[in-house]
């Protein structure tokens, strides 16, 4: 098999990248080691940055995002029993972000490329790219049960912390920076309205609480004498901060609802709204680069390349950038000839990633009670949050840095 | 003895808080433990916030601070062998600081107090508060080889980390924050004039170097010839960041000023100007806070509550605010007969000591290299200051923080 760009991962990086080349006139192959299926119902975060609506507007896969995703035009605040909201579009002259989630943006991505674009094949399992310092590098693959190899002129790493691409790089070559939180989130989802209409960050010295939701999905009532009036199903998503290493199953749901009632008390009487929960996970807490992004004619994007932890809702914007960046700098290659894109592509990167993980270490270090955390460091957060509360200054920058670093 | 405030300490926040209670008509003693020659001459930061400026005009204090004192409108970030300027009065809105050594304003006050203000006792040793919790606090103190007593309706400790006053809170009541950090600052005077006119903080892998100076001296020259001609003497202070426990004397001359040219080296040739070194001193690091900052009758105010790390040039300003805002509840209430200020003093100062603190502890870890840091913290700290270097909100944040926070 061949083509020009050969990409590993069919996620939001992978997906986007193809329908960027395939607009540009360049063709690509995606392999996706998993099943449709799978990979249209992963739950993810899903806080779209400015930017990222737009380009997926540009592309054409913003329709459905317009209809069902909810505009946000700030977050709430929450501490000492009091509440603070951050106004995006006020302190940012205009910029809000979408609650939209990641396999609602990779359901409309797939859809569009099965119709027009490359080959995108599932369960096609990538065992690693050869030849990346070389003029031709060489996927060889695993799909229904049969080896094959895809030949192509760049490959491009878009298959998470786990895949294989990262591993292509000489160890000489890599550098790796990273740390690991002491505490996880417990994630619920819950078959109720959400309690607030925007998401709530609160701090509590119990730990981190986030009050978050799913746009509303149009279901018909199943019962007879309503069948025709469509029904708005809301589905709240709500997090609580827990140690590293804890068992979902450990959290009965009244322990759960309680916990997130104690961490979202406030002065002025406001209510948590409970229903039943419908899924319950925990998710680690990571910050991870690799240092480069590049290695002769292989590309990592995503979070092939970086993980943030979820607090600052960077991971797949940072997907979005990366793959705009990379589309860019092929294109001009095409056109030009020239490499200069190509080689600026880590550097160009890296800047912003390491912008996302500064701002998603502070988001989450202000946030949550470290365990090791002394007297000393819980005034220091109630400090920044009461900073942020009264200053423009430091709510703009916390306001442009979650509604999206500027591309390149 | 009898007064109605007394005051241990005749530092910055001692002195000044008999001027502005001398100056509302209410009596104060001061007793400091020293000579006033080492009161005089007692290295400390010489930052002035703006409002700290604004104060000492208003009690009469700003003549020679004005003649003398540096007007700073901003400070350079030196990072990756770059430089960057904030510039305050274009961040702020015309706000800026003033370079004026702390024993210069020690100097100026004791010399307004001598002249019309209450008594200022030297070598007078307070040796503790007594009966701060009714209504007549008793400071027993020695002074000149006899035991004699201070009876007050206020007793305020001014008295610095090493104080006695703190002593007499009871335990149950104290609450004390604190971090210590794993390394110190060197520091030196040399007779050279400064290599650049405003601050210089710079962030190197080997660690954190500050460029400073005091504002120029006119001298005389001893020569015959020219004995009529005064000559500006300029001086340098230089930092550099060296291990906690650091001898000064384990650093050469010759090492000091190699080191500092390491740490400071740009990309467009900057130079440092070498000259001797009159004076070298370690300073260790700490932060502290000490709460409530009243018991009583008895009122802690500056060093004697909280300490921050130089890197913010804070601690005077601190005082300077603490006692602004208790001359303000005094006068309050002799005029109203009113507690209501009195009562919230501790509240009200700890909320600007908070923000210092914070700003001190974000100051000093975004530019030090600390002996545990990861590779990622060093990362982490080059995206601090190249955000502070894109973004205008977070050079503002910067800006305002460094220039002063509000008083009460």
């Amino acid at each position: 098999m061949r083509t020009t760009v050969g990409i590993i991962g069919a996620g939001p990086a992978g997906l986007l990248l193809a329908r960027l080349l395939h607009r540009a006139g360049i063709g690509s192959v995606v392999l996706e080691s998993r099943d449709r299926a799978y990979v249209e119902h992963r739950q993810r975060a899903g806080i779209l940055e400015q930017g990222t609506v737009d380009v997926l507007r540009e592309v054409g896969a913003g329709e459905r995002m317009d209809r069902e995703g909810l505009r946000h035009d700030g977050i709430e605040l929450r501490f000492d029993r009091r509440r603070h909201r951050v106004d995006f579009p006020g302190l940012t002259g205009g910029r809000s972000v979408m609650v939209y989630a990641q396999s609602e943006v990779c359901k409309d991505l797939i859809a569009l490329q099965l119709k027009e674009g490359g080959p995108l094949l599932f369960e096609a399992q990538a065992l690693g790219v050869e030849g990346a310092d070389g003029d031709r590098p060489r996927i060889p693959f695993r799909h229904q049960g049969r080896e094959d190899v895809l030949e192509c002129d760049y490959a491009v790493g878009c298959d998470g912390f786990w895949g294989v691409a990262r591993g292509a790089f000489p160890a000489a070559l890599s550098r790796v920076f990273e740390r690991t939180y002491p505490y996880a989130w417990l994630g619920i989802l819950a078959d109720v309205a959400p309690s607030h209409d925007e998401l709530v960050y609160a701090r509590h010295e119990r730990g981190f609480a986030l009050f978050s939701m799913r746009p509303p999905v149009t279901r018909h009532r199943p019962s007879e004498e309503v069948a025709s009036l469509p029904v708005e199903s809301f589905v709240s998503r709500l997090y609580l901060q827990v140690p590293a290493e804890t068992d979902a199953d450990e959290w009965t749901d009244d322990a759960i609802w309680s916990e997130l009632e104690r961490r979202s008390r406030t002065d002025d009487g406001w209510r948590l709204e409970r229903g039943p929960i419908t899924r319950k996970s925990v998710t680690p807490m990571r910050s991870f680069v690799h240092e480069p992004m590049r290695h002769g004619r292989l590309f990592l994007a995503g979070d092939a390349a970086h993980i943030v932890p979820p607090t600052g809702a960077k991971g797949m914007n940072l997907a979005v950038g990366d793959v705009v960046t990379l589309a860019r700098a092929l294109v001009h290659e095409k056109q030009t000839g020239s490499p200069d894109l190509l080689d600026s592509y880590s550097a160009t990167c890296l800047r912003r990633v390491w912008q996302a993980e500064r701002f998603s270490y502070d988001m989450t270090t202000m946030l949550h009670s470290a365990p090791d955390g002394t007297p000393f460091d819980a005034r220091l957060q109630q400090a920044r949050l009461e900073r942020i509360a009264s200053s423009r200054a430091a709510a703009t920058e916390l306001a442009e840095a979650y509604t999206g670093f500027p591309l390149g």
